[in-house]
C-alpha cells in the first residue's frame, strides 16, 4: 500500500492556515518583522472585469468564507512545516508563537449572497490587524471567485429557461469533488431547481435528482426490460431513451404500460426529438410524463429551445454550468485600500492606499456601494466612501462579522436563492437578455472618491 | 452563530459514499432489485474529444482515484439520509444492509500518471461487481477529468517555456481550495517547477514559491522602504515592481544596494519591461538577479516571449493554468463495455456491451492500448481487446488495484513528473508545437474490435 489515504484529497480545517499562497505567509513574516503587528489593514474584494458576455455578477460563497475565517488556525504540524522552509530560516521563535495563537479577529462587511453586482463594486471588505487581513486573501478569493462564477452562469441559464426547470448535472466535469459540491450550491443560488450531486443534498438540503445512465440500460439484454425493472423501483425516475435509438425507445415505453414520471433525451436534435417524443407519449396516454433534455446545454441552446417552444419540461445542464465553460474564471481581486495606525486614546489614524499599475489602478479608501432605483428597477450605482450617504441611495454592504465572530444568523440557502430571484426582478431587461451583447450598467464613483484617488502621489 | 463550521466546505472520507451523482445510487438500488449483485461490470474511462487545440492529453489523478476507492464507504449518517429520500422509500432493509457492508472489491487497470494519451484511448478500466463499478463513476470522472485537464494545460505551457521555469500561481482563480490543491499537483506533473500553494508544499512536497503582493508595498509610505524591509527577511524573495511605476521601482532597487534574488513584473508590456529592467539591473551589477513575469500568461504569450528572447527567467502562470481557461473541461466518460455473469466452476460468461447513441457510439469489450515506436518516437497506437497482443506494440495499461487493494507502491510525484518529461521526449514535434493547429495522432482500432462492434444489434 503506497498511498496515504485522503491526505492528498481532503483539506482538513486544521490545515486552513496553509491553504493560502505562500507569499501571504512570507508577507506576514515581513509585516511581523517591520513591527506592523498592531497596524490594521482594510482590504476590499471586487471584480475588475466580468467573464465574457456577462452583464452582471451574482455574489456567492460568503458562508464558506465566514466558515473559513472562523476556523482558521495554524496547527503544530503546520508550524513545524513552515519552520523547516528555507524562507523562514531567519524568523525567530516569537513569530511562530504568534502563529500558534493566531486567530482571525477582524471585522467583515459584505453584500448578501445572491446579490447582483457590477464590475469594480466591492463585495467584501475586511478590516483586521494587517497580518490577519493579508493571509486570508487567497482562500477568500478562491471561494468567492468560484461560487460567484457559477452562480452567475446559473443565473443566466435559468433566466434563459424561463419557467422551465434547470437541474445542475456537472459533478463529473467540475474541477474535483469540492468544486462539484460548492458549484451545486452556487447553481442553486443562481436559480437551479436542484442538482444531481447527492452530497449537496446531504450537506445542504439541495433537492437531488437522478435518472439513470446508459450503463444501466446496457446491462440488460433488452432495453424494454431495463425500463420495466427500473420503473418498478423508481416510478418517479426518468428513463433515459437514447442508448440505441431514441424514438424507438420512446415507443417501447409508450407500448409497455409502465409507470414513469419522465423520459430523458441526451443526444441528437433535441428540438425534433422532443416534439416527436411528446407526440408518441401523448398518443399513448402518457400526457403527464415529462421530457427532460441534457447533453452539452448552455444558456444559448436553452434559450433557442425555449424560443422555439420545444416541449421540454426540464433541462439538465452539466459541463457548461459546472465549469462556466465559456469563461471559467471570475476575476476577483483583493486590494489594500487603507491602513489604520494606533494613535492616542485607542483611536486610529487612517491612511488611504491605492496602486497605480497600468490597467490595474485601484481607488483608495474603505468603500460602500449605493444603489438607486426607479420604478422598482435598478437605475444606477454609486461607489462612495463608507462614511458617505446619499438620499435614495441604498447601501448594499452590511457588517457580517465583528471581531472574528459572525454577527447574526446567516440566511438559509433557500433564503439566498429567494433573494437572488427578487434581485433579478429589479434588473432591467437589457441586462437580463442573454442573446444580446451585454449593455454596461452605469456605475460611477462618488466625487469624494475621485478626488482622493486623483490627488494620490506615490513615493 | 448561524454557521455549521466546515460542514459545507470539507468533504470528509466517511461521506465519500454520497460524493456521487444521485443516479449512481438509484441505479445501485435497481441493480440490487433486479438481482444483479453477483454480476460483474467492466467499465472504461476515456476521453472522446480533447479540449480545444490540444493534440494530446496528460493523464493525472490516479493516486486520488485509488485513495477514494480504498476508503469508499457508506456511514450510518449517510445511510439514514438515503432511507429518508423519497426515491428509496420502496427499498427494503437488505439494500441498506448491503450499503452498510459496502466496500470496493474490484480490479483496476490504468495507464501510469504522466502518460500521454489520445482521444478514445481508455485510461482506466474498472472490473467489479456491477453496483460497485457503477457508483464510483462520478468521483473517478471528476478526479481524473480535472487533474488530466490541468496536467495537459501545464504540459503545453511548460513546453512553450522551454528551459525557463514555470510556477503555478492560480489558487485564487482555481475552482475552490481543493481544485487549487489538486491543480497544483497536476501542474507539477505537467512540468511546472513549483506552486504558490502552500498546502501543496505541505501535503505533497511540491516546491513552493512566494514573492510579495502589492498590498505589502502599499503598506509602506515609501516603496523603497518596502523593498528594503522585505529583502532583509527574505533575500531570496522576489520584489514586485509594478505597484506604481515598474522601471522606477527597478531603479530604486538598483540604487539601494539591497540583496534580492529577483524582481517580478506583473503588468504592462512584459517584453519591453523585461528588456529595460535587465539593462538597469545589469548596469548596477545585479547580474544574478532574476526576472519573473506574471499576469494573465498562457502558452501562447509565453511562447511569444520566449521566441522573442525576452530576458525572463521564470514565468508565474495563474488563472489560465488553474482553470485551463481556453477550454476548462476534459470530456472524459465512463462506459460499460462488458458484463460478466457467474457461470459454472467459479468462471464467468462475458457479454460485450456498447451504445449506439448518435455521436456517442462506444466500442465493446475490455480494451488495451498498444503503442508503437519508431526511432524512439511514438508512431501510432492501436486500441485492441485486452487479450490481444501485437509484436512491437507496448501495452500501456497495467493492473494497479486487485480486489480493492492497491497492488504495488505508487510512484512518487517526482517520479510521475519525470515520467511525463520522458513521455514528452517520445512525442514527435508536430504534436508538441503550440502555435500550430494540432495534428491528429494516428489511433486505430484492432480488426477484432471493429468486427465485434460492427456486428452488434441492440434489442
Amino acid at each position: 500500500m503506497g498511498i496515504r489515504n485522503d491526505k492528498n484529497l481532503v483539506i482538513y480545517p486544521d490545515e486552513f492556515g496553509l491553504a493560502t499562497d505562500y507569499y501571504e505567509l512570507t508577507m506576514a513574516a515581513a509585516y511581523f518583522n517591520s513591527k506592523q503587528v498592531q497596524r490594521r489593514g482594510v482590504f476590499e474584494l471586487f471584480v475588475r472585469k466580468l467573464p465574457r458576455n456577462r452583464a452582471y455578477m451574482v455574489v456567492a460563497g460568503l458562508e464558506q468564507a465566514l466558515s473559513y475565517l472562523t476556523d482558521l488556525k495554524f496547527s503544530e504540524d503546520v508550524i513545524s512545516f513552515l519552520r523547516k522552509e528555507k524562507s523562514f530560516s531567519k524568523m525567530e521563535d516569537d513569530f511562530f508563537e504568534y502563529l500558534r495563537r493566531f486567530e482571525f479577529t477582524g471585522d467583515v462587511w459584505a453584500v448578501p449572497e445572491g446579490s447582483i453586482l457590477f464590475p469594480n463594486e466591492p463585495l467584501i471588505r475586511v478590516e483586521a490587524p494587517i497580518i490577519e487581513a493579508q493571509v486570508v486573501e487567497t482562500f477568500l478569493l478562491s471561494t468567492i471567485n468560484f461560487q460567484s462564477l457559477i452562480a452567475t452562469k446559473a443565473s443566466r441559464i435559468t433566466a434563459a429557461a424561463g419557467n422551465k426547470q434547470v437541474i445542475e448535472f456537472g459533478f463529473r466535469r467540475a474541477h474535483g469533488p469540492q468544486a462539484a459540491l460548492l458549484g451545486a450550491r452556487a447553481s442553486y443560488i443562481g436559480g437551479c431547481a436542484g442538482t444531481s450531486n447527492t452530497l449537496a443534498g446531504y450537506k445542504m438540503g439541495i433537492p437531488i435528482f437522478g435518472t439513470m445512465a446508459h450503463s444501466y440500460i446496457m446491462s440488460f439484454e433488452r432495453e424494454a426490460d431495463a425500463f420495466l425493472e427500473f420503473s418498478k423501483v423508481f416510478p418517479e425516475g426518468m428513463l433515459l431513451v437514447d442508448t440505441y435509438d431514441t424514438l424507438d425507445a420512446v415507443r417501447k415505453i409508450a407500448k409497455s404500460g409502465l409507470e414513469t414520471s419522465g423520459i430523458r433525451l441526451d443526444s441528437g436534435d433535441l428540438y425534433a426529438l422532443s416534439v416527436e417524443s411528446r407526440k408518441i407519449l401523448d398518443e399513448a396516454g402518457y400526457r403527464g410524463t415529462k421530457i427532460m433534455a441534457s447533453g452539452d446545454l448552455n444558456e444559448y441552446i436553452v434559450n433557442d429551445l425555449v424560443q422555439r417552444h420545444a416541449p421540454i419540461d426540464v433541462f439538465g445542464v452539466g459541463t457548461e454550468l459546472a465549469t462556466s465553460r465559456d469563461d471559467p474564471a471570475m476575476n476577483g481581486v483583493y486590494k489594500l485600500v487603507a491602513v489604520k495606525d494606533p494613535a492616542e486614546n485607542g483611536s486610529y489614524r487612517i491612511i488611504y492606499k491605492l496602486k497605480t499599475s497600468p490597467g490595474k489602478k485601484t481607488y483608495a479608501g474603505p468603500k460602500q456601494v449605493f444603489r438607486f432605483y426607479e420604478d422598482g428597477l435598478v437605475n444606477f450605482d454609486i461607489i462612495g466612501l463608507d462614511n458617505e450617504s446619499f438620499s435614495d441611495g441604498i447601501p448594499l454592504m452590511n457588517m457580517v462579522m465583528e471581531k472574528g465572530v459572525v454577527k447574526s444568523r446567516l440566511p438559509t440557502l433557500d433564503e439566498i436563492k429567494g433573494f437572488h430571484a427578487s434581485q433579478m426582478e429589479t434588473l432591467p431587461l437589457q441586462f437580463r437578455k442573454i442573446d444580446l451583447v451585454p449593455e454596461k450598467f452605469p456605475v460611477k464613483y462618488s466625487d469624494k472618491l475621485e478626488k482622493i484617488t486623483s490627488t494620490f502621489r506615490p513615493q
